[in-house]
């Protein structure tokens, strides 16, 4: 037979999720501790946390502007173990190859707000609910110290949480210069571009921002046009966002372990554009059409949002740099659990619809 | 830092869609054309290609059944055609090592049916759509020299389309043996077991059959349980069958080159119970709850519908025999293409809905 | 000015939903206590009611096979109360116009089976929910005297809850009679009709039965042909229907004072076809389409489930013979209170999805 | 029996949307004609139709910036027609008692903004389609001439399509006072506010302008809290506007006869929270919940965008004033040829999704 058989079992190698592991080649010694601020309740585990990790002789890394709570300065009984930690500063100081770990204090916008902290490699992250579950923090805080000296010694499983890379080229004339990520070229006959870059863990949106309508945006696949999206606007997401806004605006739910992209319409004209699930190899462009009158809005795990105007374009691909979250089991059931949880599944009593009179004589 | 970097690029090679291509090791020479019957505008097309192939040499193989059409026995001037086929019978006959490529004249049916003769690897398939362009037919017919030529001489992008490799293991005592997919166990406590196994393209679907109501049907991944299905049914699916009854259901549309496995409650109580989308690498298991008073149904793409009772179960994992189809252009620009003729994507006049002041005046 | 105004106030009149109550020409007499059967948790409750009723000086209607129960046989104490009792047969025995209000324990199911024995005129319903409340059982048995005897007292709100009145005419030579609902029509020149009439509270359920795809199924709306359904089946439902089946399968929720007919495809292939709410007055019709190759079934509340064949036709309109449920609050709170504890509103924690850094820095 | 069935058979009279026709007291002598601006195609059809309502001797009004066209100021052949016209100002000429009928050139958009013309009693309103078929727009201009002259002599079934009365009230210091709908209100103790009013033929919408997360809005219906929304925002329609934007958003399409409301969640973070459809005359409220830390914007009928801040509360009932289209055949018949028309229903080839084996073979 002519067809080369061999090439398919090649492609057709399929990566068992629950295989892979966190290792460490020597013990870690520095961790990153995030708590969402204002939020009283965080407090004490946090300190708990904090007095926990010293004493492990752990270097604890903490935002200066979480220390600034009055109520921690207040503490006196905490002023020794502040006094230990090492601070900095977004945006302004560069910690990304000082911390071993990180760990989440709050829900799932905590390790958004990790994620954003680091634009190129992330440190595995483990991440705590204080209250109820969320879809990425599945630690429960009450056995934190078993739990953290576990991770410690290097016996957890891993998910790698891909990140979109999503590069905004605009056209302007007067390109400001940023620390992080500004790519500056050289001025076209339509003078100079600006280029920003942003990693995102959950999803970039267009939208119709403050306007009633939406202008027509165009979608592009590999430099194909696929569609012009009319609506609301339009989500482009990671699988770990496709359970965040995505879901909202009707998408399947997809497992992080998946390597793909989806690309979700929001209130679309067309009754029959669904959702749409593409191979996280490819590269999406996303501009205004030609003849919309308004502009579009752009925004980045729900951050820094700004206007797209004619001639910018929004480029997405996978990123390079995805965020290694620490399971709590394991990919499959920390996911099915988290959804379990949030989507409230089989929590309502059974046959609740369609009784009948089957059901009952 | 002490995390082990060099183990995410690793995990994070994301293979080229656009790469895998069709290659020959040495010249085909057998082809095997597939022919939806009881369609009168198939007939003048069919003959065509099985002339033209002949004159090209090739060993053209035909389903018996195709020639017992009393049109073809009528016709005159190609019975000196139908001389030099190869015929063969549907579960009778094995062809698999004898066809060197497959040609397909019809709907998505006919993808469908080819590959159900396959039970293991698959030869490339070529897929004509006479009318309208379907979901798995990229190739139009009226320039089907140049582009069967082309095939021939190794020239094209190839997408391998995943299938579900499905076990229906059930108890019974008198265990029928068949010349196909037939396993027989030893017999347990219970009595034997006979496991039936079938390679599907599109769906598993597993449903109410006849009943007013569906049994509840428990939904096991990897060995944990993740959900209980209460409502019409589930759907199992590859991404190539995510576009067919799936998305009817509400699913997502996947890229077929997205190595998935997408789960599909059918009108499901519980209204946060959306589709999911899970690693190919994952292996599914349905059975009836303990509790469930009717029984429910199963059937494979669309075909082989059977009763599930209780103590039966349906083991679904993803096949080391996908599909090779060959592309018209490529695998992204087919599959946008066949959404947008099946989706009436951007067909409607812009701004149809939501027209307002703002739009007039 | 030319154009009559006087015409809108008159057309344009609208019902007040909380203006329905309950009103007695004479103190109720007469009871009927429909109990779902083989839920053992049901029987104290009911034992209790039986004995406050009779203690009221009620004529209590049971159905016979509620008393067959053999540990309501077995209870010696309750012996004497069950002399009491008017007991009637399911189909056989007409108690109509004996019945001047009913009490149904169960879930929503209770209530669908009473609504079966009345097919013309319904008594006023009161509901009770022994467990989780139900769309249509908004009273909490606790306390259950003082409730029944306010509706004895002829203070309560009532609902409307409008029922479709289903004719299945179909092409049969041997036309069997039935004491319910059987209209024999002369034979035409195809042989003597039969045609068969339901009162449906929930929904008429048109679907594909035991075949793995539906017939084509032809929908007319006062004798036009508005659309022809390709899918799993079609669902005609009440505003009461719109919070069973029709949800599950997309439908939006419809309030049950709205006078109207909710049509739900399930599953439907174009991806365009929404549930659509027609007028309550429409006539609707429903026939297999001339080309389709299957037949479709039929059921009625989920019940009589029965083959539509080539001919047969189901014709659907506003039934005369509503249900009158008696309300715990008023129509629009008791709606409102069981979406909120069906559907789990405002359940969840705030906040959930779409956290961000936002929410948290 | 002792319940009162008299009284179902009066709350149950069901309107037979057919009944509803077009009658003159006296010959209608004026007529508004409407048309889209910036529109080239429609500059000719509107010549042609004001020729020939001026040689019917109509009285023919038109908006003044409709003449201010340059193309239509350089034809003089057009001038003599011009002169007869009579002409005013939006928001500064009442022209509510001059105008017998409206003709609308153009898409939905044009009816929207007729509808805005007319905050009291809306004259009959015919509205032509150019190009191709609206939901709104049900003449084909080729035959305007007998369709104009059928509607002058009274021959023509109506629709009354019902708007919804809505109520901005904010807690301002400096109320502005506007010739239409500001109704000043006493000083309360939190200083003077200001209501205005507004009559919406399609919808008002409160959503998360642009901010990326909306805050939390309370919905009130005749007082009650009924739920809090989160996620995009609120739609409250008319059914008329439930083909419009909240057909986008998931809502069921409802016919324009039926009274009731739409309330339809915009990606709302609870999955089970569907679109609901309540009676018309109920009272619905909508404000920011009192822990929201974002404003919302609401817009009316896609227009009049503005903000809602903490104490704003917006009020939303069925308005008296309805919009009385004219039908080209008759409510129904219209409403189904605009759904076929607009949302492509049966235009797709039969049997595309889940052709089988079973089509084939």
């Amino acid at each position: 037979v002519a067809f080369i058989r061999v090439l398919i079992p090649a492609l057709w190698h399929i990566q068992d999720p629950a295989s892979q592991r966190l290792t460490w080649n020597k013990p870690p010694k520095s961790v990153l501790v995030i708590k969402k601020i204002q939020d009283a309740s965080l407090l004490q585990p946090f300190k708990e946390l904090c007095v926990f990790l010293t004493e492990k002789n752990m270097i604890v890394y903490v935002e200066r502007k979480v220390l600034a709570d009055p109520v921690i300065q207040a503490d006196e009984s905490f002023a020794a173990v502040i006094q230990r930690f090492c601070t900095f500063r977004e945006d302004l100081d560069d910690i990304s190859n000082r911390v071993d770990f990180i760990i989440c204090l709050g829900g799932d916008g905590t390790l958004l707000y990790a994620s954003s902290l680091f634009q190129k490699t992330v440190p595995p992250v483990m991440s705590f609910h204080l209250g109820s579950l969320g879809f990425l923090t599945p630690f429960n805080f009450d056995t934190y110290q078993s739990q953290v000296t576990q991770i410690i010694e290097g016996n957890a499983a891993i998910i790698l949480r891909s990140r979109l890379r999503v590069v905004k080229e605009s056209r302007e004339k007067n390109a400001r210069v940023d620390k992080k990520g500004i790519i500056k070229t050289n001025g076209d006959s339509e003078g100079s571009r600006k280029a920003m870059q942003y990693q995102v863990l959950n999803e970039v949106v267009v939208d119709r921002g403050p306007f009633s309508y939406l202008s027509n945006v165009d979608l592009f696949l590999d430099g194909h046009l696929i569609t012009t999206v009319q609506g609301d606007g339009v989500i482009v997401s990671t699988p770990t966002g496709s359970t965040a806004y995505a879901v909202a605006a009707g998408a399947s739910m997809i497992h992080p372990n998946v390597p793909a992209i989806m690309i979700t319409p929001i209130c679309p004209h067309s009754l029959s554009f669904r959702p749409i699930v593409v191979p996280a190899g490819v590269e999406l462009k996303i501009m205004l059409s030609r003849d919309s009158r308004n502009t579009a809005w752009v925004s980045f795990d729900g951050r820094k949002r700004q206007e797209i105007c004619h001639g910018d374009n929004i480029t997405i691909t996978t990123s390079c740099f995805p965020v290694p979250s620490i399971c709590f089991q394991d990919p499959v059931n920390d996911w099915f659990e988290s959804l379990a949880q949030c989507l409230h599944w089989n929590v309502r009593k059974k046959q609740n619809y369609l009784s009948s009179k089957e059901d009952v004589f």
